[in-house]
């Protein structure tokens, strides 16, 4: 079995939906699996001592160019009210779903990530992430336990600082083999990757 | 006539060249002229109060990963040891070009792009930048008075200043009709848009 792609990604990015709604069908076009690894991005720049959005030229781009590639993809997106904002609940999900039952985390991500991006839904809100999590067959109340359990918490915080141990900067971030890739915009080369080997 | 394609760009930038090698067949496939329009990122960096390159992880990516999109192109890039520097010389013989033949100004700076990251010229040396302006045939001695005339060099400051004040915040920025486009990857986009006015 070949390894899983590592897809690096903040649910607050709306890049890191972007690539969610490809990524596994890219990945299952070259028989590989997807190991979808949200980090807190908050954390990263807090690091780094840098804010994209604090810019106002990038800020307004941003806010520009996302629902331009997304339309230019088919895909819906609306930038809630609320962005940007921490979005930490179905990150800590994720985790605890991917221990349970790998193939149902990439599955309640790519809905957690539509229910934000495409639905509107409060993706803050510990009962909209459990709900959500319902869907992939998990009891509501399981799930909000694990949201408030501290070693969930410190799951993910640990996944953080690996991610940004690896030399994670941005999201969407996708690494094959070693081989990495930021962004959205780099999803074609991605494909070309997996198909050729690497150029 | 329709509007030019305004192609902001820094000579210093990996992706400014990558993207001047497809910019003028992408206007001409849709009957547009291109402005090839230098600027300095130095100083629209340190009206940022930011400089990518001093991010460890994105220093190592960008140096990574613009030769892998340069032979995902067929396009030949190679980093210069003397990576990164000002390269004022050649932005200021564009606009002083462009004011004598329109034309010979953009055929110049797609001939410096490829000089300084294709064949290690050294493109700090106005000695080589006359050279290659004088491919474009314009006399040597000319090239260099223009290169030293308080005139010139106040002009590549007066069009950074337009280019920061029009939000341009990296390079490649291309803009079309108003619409705005930031990087290499944007090409197709570039592409689609003229195609089709926009979606």
């Amino acid at each position: 079995m070949p390894n899983a792609i590592d897809f690096y990604f903040d649910f607050s990015s709306p890049y890191g939906y972007l690539a969610s709604t490809r990524i596994e069908a890219i990945a299952a076009r070259h028989g590989r699996l997807v190991a979808w690894r949200p980090f807190l991005i908050g954390a990263l720049y807090k690091q780094l001592g840098y804010v994209p959005l604090e810019q106002p030229g990038k800020r307004a781009y941003l806010l520009h160019d996302a629902p331009r590639s997304a339309r230019a993809m088919d895909v819906t997106l609306r930038f809630p009210p609320s962005f940007p904002e921490a979005l930490i609940a179905p990150a800590r999900a994720v985790y605890w779903i991917a221990d349970r039952n790998p193939p149902a985390a990439g599955a309640f991500a790519a809905a957690a990530f539509r229910a934000y991006w495409a639905e509107g839904r409060k993706l803050t809100d510990p009962q909209v992430v459990a709900e959500i999590a319902a869907q992939q067959g998990f009891a509501r109340d399981d799930v909000l336990a694990a949201l408030a359990d501290p070693a969930v918490k410190e799951r993910l915080k640990t996944e953080t600082d690996a991610a940004i141990a690896n030399n994670v900067f941005g999201s969407p971030f996708i690494v094959i083999d070693g081989e990495p890739f930021w962004g959205a915009d780099r999803l074609d080369q991605v494909d070309r990757w997996l198909a050729t080997g690497g150029w």
